[in-house]
């Protein structure tokens, strides 16, 4: 039995309300609540399990990485000679030839098995090549994305063979675009308040829709959808009958919405259903099965992300070191300013751990693990943060240049915004990652192994960082355990948001913080010749992240942050009753 | 003599280079190294000095009472009414009917005496005014500010009387606009690299202009400039002539600039000269005096910077909690979120600190301060930031509804963008900050106020604070003690960008805790209706901005920050060496 309480006592309560409903996600991801080898999960008890991380996963084979390269080239070339980005932007479309091109290459259809027309590209193979997308033209990302990434991953992941023979084919070549619609106006991330319902019909033989989703990527151009609606659904176990999701292939129109911060060249639009017929043969996976094909679907997706906003920040940091190269102030090229390479240094760390996670996560999910979804979610938050931060920093060095449309950064940063918000938004996947720890039984509470040296496996990555990275490596274990001690410090508060969220911060700045030893570590035992540049880039980020959760471990037990908690709640009860600003003007009026 | 030396004895040191030339800046402004009644300024000594800071001043008399409220009413009906932000910012201008209607109101001339056709408004007046423009449409207020808040600042605070004649009654009424012309393409905050020269001609009548000025705000639609150029000046006690800066009026016409983020509704334009003669009586101020000309507008400039963002906070912060009142989530209104939560109350603390900073600067410029520079500075820093994060967080709550341009917000946040580089960038005027505290001679190193109870003023604000805020008065004490041992720290690393940028951190979160320390006990005091409210913003400020100042002045100190600093040279230099990301991909390729 867990030792934490999911749920308190009160029948209703509002506060576990959103509790049960995140816990959902959990379950439904069928994360092991006894043994598990993610280490994500894991570091929760306050276990280091390396098997997932260490040594930094190579998974191609001979025949991929030939593959893989054979297609980095063209790809690359693609963008640069002939998509158009900043006329995407201006259009609000991607432009037609770019589109062709993009079809004739195969890069509709690049994970979809080759026997069914598309690539059969690994996650590995596609994260690479949805880093070049990423690096060139975020709407063009999300135009790609939101057809194979989650449009028609439901059919690849769950769909009967009769069901993949039937749609892949065409949605591989571009022939047909697909898109996935889950959110509708009163439900994001939060499937459970969906109001799109699916009625079967007495005949048995197809279901009646009611209802509509929006913010639909694609969902103007796609005649292939992945909808998701309640359907009733007899519980055998009770007897009675509920609601729950079913997923649904249909063909469909959707209605364009109005215009964007950003991802200007994808298409945003809203699809309504008024007693839309759907044939039975298109449920997609079982009926009632709905929220874990979702669920799937969009972790799935959240690891495409991290790879392409990598590549994102590549591009965006030789913008920057560019204009830091050729730009005088005071006398001297701003490279040399101790503000600008401070500035390039962050950016470059922080593209590496973003880098690093999202190949670790891909080769993950490539090795056959079933959990990687703690890891996926955490990748997401952290390249979307990631990304954003340094395109802001680009757009600073370059000054008022930056700000100019002609220089491409601030068309970057439009389009960064939505990263944050889409596929589960960064605050609801915090709590997921913060609650995937909950649910765990958590292990006996272990000495504290920066007391004491020479303790085996399981408390620290001894024998597995490379020597030089030893010191960086004890931050790892210095962290997971006091991260166990944060854990009983918030005994008594956990179901606060407020304590969640730094307890997300910590579980991302760890594992982080492992993801980039583990790579670093790689490259220093094969003497790669970036090796010692990337182990200063992993040092830093361990010194810094260890600061970071030691603080917020440290705060999390203190009695300021329970006034803080405090003052939080009194402040925005005024300002939420008062619709704005509560304070009087200084000047009264 | 300074106990801290400016320069290093290297002739031409690259490094000290840009001291020099920061260091002129406070130089100019007659910043007094001797006493200074500045809060800013003192505290660099350890200091705490009340006088301008307590208690919160009100500048105003009856008659300007009467007279602001008056123009408050119609100008936000105004805004409300007949401005449509949306369509300025499609249109990229201000649609001609707002500008008629502003013209009428006198809004282009808020500051002219009344006797040259103006409103004669006090700073703190303007500011008000200001706040609600910058809370509607900050296209229009970039409009009217490089009009008025820089554009002919130069004529109305160093003009004579002749060129006040001349000039101010059309620029007042608007029927000529004006633009404030400094930045080049090799020097934007940094007048010393400026390449526009005047030479004057030999019969003494006039000057012939060479060169070019970018980003120049209403640079397209004003006929009157303040332009600065480079002219060579007889030194009269060496006799040598040198270079130096002088500020001209003049008639030109800029050329249109490409499209920009935001503020799309203002208007951005270069302005070249070749061989341009301006009369020898469009000299504005000294011949050589113009460096003094620049920086005196500028100041003044930032000042208007954060009453105008913290009226933009208002207008976002009422949007955020409009949308979170409405909006269900997990079977709850999102308000009811403790994540949502924390969100609105950092919001509303940085919008209370904004406003306070706004009408402290404005009004120790109307209670005749000589010295408000590095206050101005700070107020545009933080209110820039702040404005920024409030913005984003408010996105963050809307979700994709704020990606939307009907929200409104996504604009707002475009518009914010440019900020933080207008009128100094933000990196240049931390190390301004910074430095203003190096060029003082520091007094001797005073006891821990901390450890001994009941010191007497000069250390702590006992006395000054409201009783119900006296621990949060305690931790400025605590503060500006630890910031004296954080300076004595920094020896011997002082040239550093890494180490001044946290110094100037210090500073503007050590000014803020006073400014609204200032501002709370005021309204304690006068038992205002939000007295109670604005104690616990207060509480909370300090609280935060406490502990930051402790971290970094430990982590200035400390073996790590040091590891630090070598990293980032190391990481910086192979990044800018590669021309981008240094590392090797993960994959090889």
């Amino acid at each position: 039995a867990p030792a934490v309480q999911l749920q308190c006592s009160v029948p209703q309560c509002r506060r576990c309300c959103w509790r049960r409903r995140l816990s959902a996600m959990t379950t439904v991801l069928s994360l092991s609540r006894q043994e598990s080898m993610s280490f994500a999960v894991n570091m929760f008890k306050g276990h280091i399990s390396t098997a997932q991380v260490f040594p930094f996963p190579s998974v191609l084979n001979e025949e991929q990485t030939q593959f893989l390269r054979a297609l980095v080239g063209p790809i690359s070339r693609f963008f640069d000679e002939v998509n158009n980005p900043m006329k995407n932007d201006e259009l609000e479309q991607v432009e037609e030839s770019t589109l062709q091109g993009l079809k004739e290459m195969g890069a509709f259809g690049l994970q979809v098995p080759a026997d069914l027309g598309g690539l059969g590209l690994s996650n590995t193979q596609y994260a690479r090549l949805v880093e070049i997308v990423g690096m060139h033209d975020l709407g063009v990302a999300i135009t790609l994305g939101a057809h194979q990434s989650i449009g028609f991953k439901g059919i690849l992941l769950f769909g009967s063979q009769v069901q993949k023979e039937k749609y892949l084919p065409r949605l591989a070549s571009g022939e047909t675009i697909a898109a996935f619609c889950l959110t509708e106006p009163a439900s994001g991330t939060d499937g459970a308040s969906m109001r799109t319902r699916a009625i079967h019909s007495s005949c048995g033989q197809y279901y009646t829709l009611n209802g509509g989703k929006i913010w639909i990527s694609n969902g103007g151009l796609a005649e292939i959808f992945t909808v998701f609606a309640k359907t009733p659904v007899l519980d055998e176990k009770t007897g009675d009958i509920k609601d729950r999701i079913t997923a649904f292939i249909g063909v469909w129109r959707g209605h364009d919405e109005g215009m964007k911060m950003g991802i200007k060249a994808s298409n945003t639009a809203e699809v309504y259903f008024e007693n839309v017929r759907v044939p039975a043969e298109c449920v997609l996976g079982e009926v009632g099965g709905g929220f874990k094909v979702a669920m799937s679907v969009l972790t799935n997706g959240r690891s495409g992300i991290a790879a392409a906003l990598s590549g994102t920040m590549k591009g965006v940091i030789a913008k920057a070191v560019d204009h830091a190269a050729g730009k005088t102030q005071f006398g001297s090229k701003i490279q040399n300013s101790g503000a600008v390479q401070e500035k390039v240094a962050r950016m470059a760390v922080l593209q590496y751990v973003t880098e690093s996670m999202a190949y670790m996560v891909s080769a993950n999910m490539d090795g056959g693990s079933a959990e990687f979804h703690v890891e996926a979610a955490i990748s997401k938050i952290f390249a979307s943060e990631a990304a954003w931060a340094v395109t802001d920093e680009c757009i600073q060095i370059m000054g008022g240049a930056g700000f100019m449309q002609d220089s491409g950064v601030e068309r970057v940063m439009r389009d960064l915004r939505i990263f944050r918000i889409v596929e589960g938004t960064n605050d609801i996947l915090r709590l997921f990652v913060a609650l995937s720890g909950d649910s765990l039984p958590p292990s006996p509470l272990p000495p504290n192994p920066c007391r004491k040296a020479g303790l085996g496996p399981g408390r620290t990555l001894q024998g597995a960082v490379h020597p030089a990275l030893s010191a960086s490596g004890a931050l790892v274990s210095e962290c997971t355990w006091g991260w166990w001690g944060g854990r009983l410090l918030k005994e008594g508060q956990r179901d606060e948001h407020f304590v969640l969220k730094r307890v997300a911060d910590c579980a991302i700045d760890l594992y982080a913080m492992t993801v980039v030893l583990s790579r670093a570590s790689r490259s220093l035992s094969l003497a790669l010749p970036s090796s010692q540049h990337e182990k200063v880039l992993c040092e830093t980020w361990c010194l810094e992240a260890h600061e970071r959760i030691l603080r917020d471990l440290k705060a999390l037990g203190s009695s300021n942050s329970r006034g803080l908690l405090s003052n939080v709640r009194d402040i925005s009860a005024a300002v939420l009753r008062h619709g704005g600003v509560a304070s009087m003007h200084p000047l009264g009026f």
